[in-house]
């Protein structure tokens, strides 16, 4: 055995290296920690929300939306019910269906998706125009009222499940729909005399136009991307000309909330509606890297930055005010009061994926999993049945209950939502969990090279221009610290793997065969293992998951004092259930020991970390509200548990930042 | 020398001993910490109100209250404006002139106020109805709005204003109005029938009522407000009759924002709109107290524990929700979203001394000064010119002008307000402060007793049936440890003198003329020395003003791990001004070790409170959001002042809650 480091700095050394996501067809996840998630998307929320869009579940809020798809298509005559973007909750349902047929063919549920399917075939204008909204409700109000009226959004989502669908089935149905209305709203908007200047007020067609333009090779969409994001927050602004353009009375407005107070390329921090926000980053980092725009690229880094070292809770989550569903300011991250929307969590993910593509660098997988294991995953239930919108890292239920100002939290998660944009968000997340694992470069490159960023039990065929590597990984990740490789081919093949070494771990170590140990990274933060491999080849990497308390930039005012308890990529909390009420009294002491222990029996098999803390003693002796400091103190157990798994058992007071002397 | 604790157990053992305030035009202020407020209230506050109900304040939002005086009167054809209680501000003028004119002759200030009263006189209806809000702009309104029409709200205040111009000048001009005006109001309600058995949306009336009870004799008044006391809650709802009479949609109103919910005497927990309270609480306790009513006392002593133990910040504050400007409930006292409205401080002062009217007890006077010098004062700039409405124990002001959710919260103090309810509210507490230091025994029980209760540089003239006695007091009060009381009559006088034991101070200590000591009070909580005293007697009582580190209950969640920091009355805050940004960073060692210095040119003369603490050392190295935790420290001296004294320098943060190893 020998030390591999200087190999290790030998191949990615620049930032420009092209890298694409191992297409999802290829991957499969077939057990552990997120196949078990997948099965309750696919078991649970698919039919569930399938039941909704249709009403068809007692006592929810009525969904609408098959229904005004019916209307549109002149096969109904009530009325259209429902948000603007109603239509976006069935485009968000056939993009998660398409990932689960592309996992696993399912002849019914395929058919019910072609079916639904047609009917949008049905409900499109002859222009190629889509939205049951403005089609049914507003017939002459088309693209007057950009800000609010949602189209471009909707047109996004019915792209992404077009495009998720060809990509999962190889049917062109949902594609040509959403082709045809892309020929049309790039025939309405663009830089050119006579087009439209405007721009989407929630983004995410930019995003989408970019998946379009890969799957089909038209520039145009990708142009169209391209002056979306560059057209926004330019003065005269907009939405502004609209308005009066519909008369509507004059108002000032910022703009922030839907980032188009000034262009992007003046935007120093992250600003307004968090999901806006990351549809918006996640557009501008594709352009960037597809049109080779470094300018773009830096702003995309300078708003990463802001976002992950100023606007970030610990648990990946985003956006900490409830006004305008948005982010606040640098350093101000309340835990009780935290917006932190499920959907924005989803967004995070969407943009470090493609912030990863941009250039390798394991800064953005580590937030991408981290968001994905705690700030996004605690937004379901364990059963799969009940969902967080707003995901706090402090609750105390009376508060919630008698507070006006905190009765937006909810302290238990709900069965569905009237704005049900959260549960079919991460739905088509996990279910396309198997398009984060893996990257590959392209021909770009001379040389041929793997990445992992996630560690997740999964095999992989990756295909390059002359080889074909299978890549099996196994691992009980995030419980254990073992991660096996196993690299199949029909004969020997040259290619670079490269492994993240995850932030959160501070010794990682990777054997090859049992005979080459390496310990050091590269400069991406990535086990760079270049080789000749051999059908058969192991690799084991090693992730110690030590408990680590993690405390925040003392700036962040509100975690003074405070540790967040971390194990590998979880985060940790305290809930009432396991360590009674008023949990902000218990304080760990200064080096706390503290142990993890693999509970098979709880929460559905969940590592728990145990230890002692204390109590004041004057808890239990004293009625009064204020008197002198008691420095006596009591020494109790504490369990924490996996954040994600909160309010899984009876509900009741948690919290994720906990004392400690220190 | 010898203990006299025997002797101190013999008078006062129960609490059913009547007690009435040394009438106020018999207690002078002179000098000193009070008297230097006081001077700012006659000579900035009062002229300065005077200005703007007259609109003669440029740029300052318009009153109108004089204007609508003479409208009222017939005397102007312009239109009504402001808001619905608009009188009240004229009415809190004139109480707080009286009392100004009460301490020294003014002919000047005396001659404005019966200009004003005469105004007043020509306002009034032929039936005594008096306000002009309804007879300008709603005439056929009267009386069909009472929950939020302000109509009963506005007579207590004139009421009030009656009274103590009576008490002041010796004039009856606007006491015979306001008789006038309670004659007609007892004859359209009461519990007759016929009469409306209605009651004010916002409590006032009761206690003023009282008052005027007290000044004329007249039984009719007490009853009237033992009427609105008691019928307040009862079912089915007046608010909702009243409503549904005007032909109003019917809502369903929980009217806990008005404390009628249910009837008083079912009330466990304070609730709704902390003046509302405040007041009711006022007058409840005045009633209970001059009708003998036990069951009517015991709730007061109920929800005075639930206020005080559960609901109050460490300022004496109340009110810890914007919405509704109110209690939220037990131990939820957030300190940066606090509501503390200056008004309600002078509610609880208002509370605490009819409380302690109602039994002796020291705990009254305790929080009495407690809010005075803190929750109260600090509405007030050192110069009297700018004011809180709301006073926060913690402020970060970016987050105040950044986070929608705190923006309510003013991090510097205003010049006046739409609603300007709060600075002549002071005024008036603080220009008739001479009334809340010294009670006497009423010609009820056999023995002449004094009592004082807050010590401040003052001359009582106690006039008892047989005997006439002087109390000269002197004292640096809140700043030195000493009083010194001088005792002073014609001849050999009997009496006790009752000088309260601070809850704050650990160990006081009397000393008669050089030669007598007592440490301990009686059960009431104060020094009992009976005596036969000769002129010129003297009593030194000391009360060592120790540093102290108080704790909140670890049910105030917000509060665990961190310590306010205390000497003598006086809570004390950390700026940024001093402190540097972050304060929230700032740890004390365990037994900190603390000084104390007065410092004669900072802030008008305060005694600040120095040390030496720690800050992490990570604040100055790191720019990342989270990271392992990082032991080292590094120690930093620290100043605090008296949080009355905050936001007189540099704006800045500011935090009353100080982290603490423990």
């Amino acid at each position: 055995m020998k030390k591999n480091t200087e190999r290790n700095m030998s191949v990615v050394k620049n930032n420009t290296l092209k890298i694409e996501p191992v297409p999802f067809k290829n991957v499969k996840i077939t057990k552990g920690f997120w196949f078990e998630k997948f099965k309750l998307v696919k078991e649970e929320v698919l039919p569930y929300q399938w039941k909704t869009l249709n009403d068809e579940v007692p006592g929810a809020e009525p969904s609408h939306a098959i229904e005004n798809f019916k209307i549109a298509a002149g096969e109904s005559d009530s009325k259209f019910q429902g948000r603007v973007f109603q239509d976006s909750d069935v485009a968000k349902w056939l993009e998660a269906v398409s990932y689960c047929l592309a996992v696993e063919p399912d002849s019914e549920l395929e058919k019910l998706a072609d079916e639904v399917i047609a009917l949008i075939g049905r409900a499109q204008q002859e222009d190629g125009y889509l939205n049951t909204y403005y089609t049914v409700a507003q017939p002459d109000k088309r693209w007057t009222d950009l800000r609010i009226g949602h189209e471009l959004y909707c047109a996004g989502h019915m792209i992404e499940a077009g495009v998720a669908y060809y990509l999962a089935t190889g049917k062109r149905n949902l594609l040509d729909i959403v082709i045809k209305f892309a020929d049309y709203i790039d025939s309405v908007f663009g830089p050119e005399e006579g087009k439209k200047r405007g721009y989407p007020g929630h983004q995410e067609i930019e995003l989408a136009l970019v998946k379009l333009y890969q799957v089909t090779g038209n520039e145009r969409y990708l142009n169209l991307s391209k002056f979306f994001i560059d057209e926004r927050g330019k003065q005269p602004h907009y939405f502004d000309l609209e308005a009066e353009a519909r008369g509507a009375k004059p108002r000032k407005r910022r703009h922030d909330y839907s980032q188009s107070h000034v262009p992007i390329r003046e935007q120093e921090v992250a600003i307004g509606h968090a999901v806006r926000a990351m549809y918006f980053y996640s557009g501008a980092a594709d352009v960037a890297r597809l049109t080779g725009d470094q300018e773009l690229a830096n702003v995309c880094r300078r708003l990463w930055e802001n976002v992950t070292n100023r606007q970030m809770y610990i648990t990946g989550s985003i956006g900490s005010t409830v006004t305008g569903e948005a982010f606040s300011f640098d350093y101000d991250l309340p835990n009780d009061v935290a917006y932190a929307e499920t959907c924005a969590a989803v967004g995070v993910i969407l943009w470090a994926h493609r912030m990863l593509k941009l250039e390798v660098n394991s800064k953005y997988a580590d937030v991408m999993e981290r968001v994905l294991y705690n700030g996004m995953l605690s937004g379901m239930s364990l059963d799969g049945k009940r969902y967080f919108y707003i995901n706090p890292l402090e609750v105390w239920p009376e508060a919630n209950k008698k507070r006006p100002s905190k009765k937006f939290v909810s302290p238990v998660r709900q069965q569905w939502f009237t704005t049900a944009c959260c549960p079919p968000n991460m739905a088509r997340l996990i279910a396309s969990l198997n398009n984060y694992i893996y990257s590959q470069t392209d021909g770009s490159t001379s040389e041929d090279s793997v990445y992992v960023h996630l560690y997740i039990d999964s095999k992989a065929e990756v295909e390059f221009e002359n080889q074909k590597i299978t890549i099996n990984q196994e691992t009980n990740y995030p419980w254990e610290d073992t991660v096996v490789f196993t690299i199949d081919a029909d004969k020997a093949v040259d290619f670079t793997l490269n492994l993240r070494m995850p932030g959160w771990c501070r010794n990682p170590q990777v054997i090859v065969n049992d005979e080459e140990v390496i310990t050091q990274g590269n400069a991406q933060g990535y086990f760079e293992i270049k080789r000749t491999w051999q059908p058969g080849d192991k690799v084991y990497l090693s992730l110690p998951m030590v408990i680590e308390l993690i405390e925040a930039n003392p700036q962040v005012r509100v975690n003074a004092g405070k540790v967040a308890i971390q194990r590998g990529p979880l985060v940790y909390c305290l809930e009432e259930v396991d360590n009674g009420p008023v949990l902000q009294d218990i304080v760990l002491p200064k080096e706390p020991e503290l142990v993890a222990e693999f509970d098979p029996d709880l929460l559905g098999g969940v590592t728990v970390i145990k230890g002692k803390a204390y109590r004041s003693v004057s808890f239990d002796e004293n009625n009064v509200l204020y008197k002198p400091i008691d420095y006596r103190k009591k020494e109790v157990d504490i369990v924490a548990i996996p954040y994600f798994s909160w309010v899984n058992r009876t509900p009741g007071e948690m919290i994720v930042w906990v004392r400690i002397e220190k």
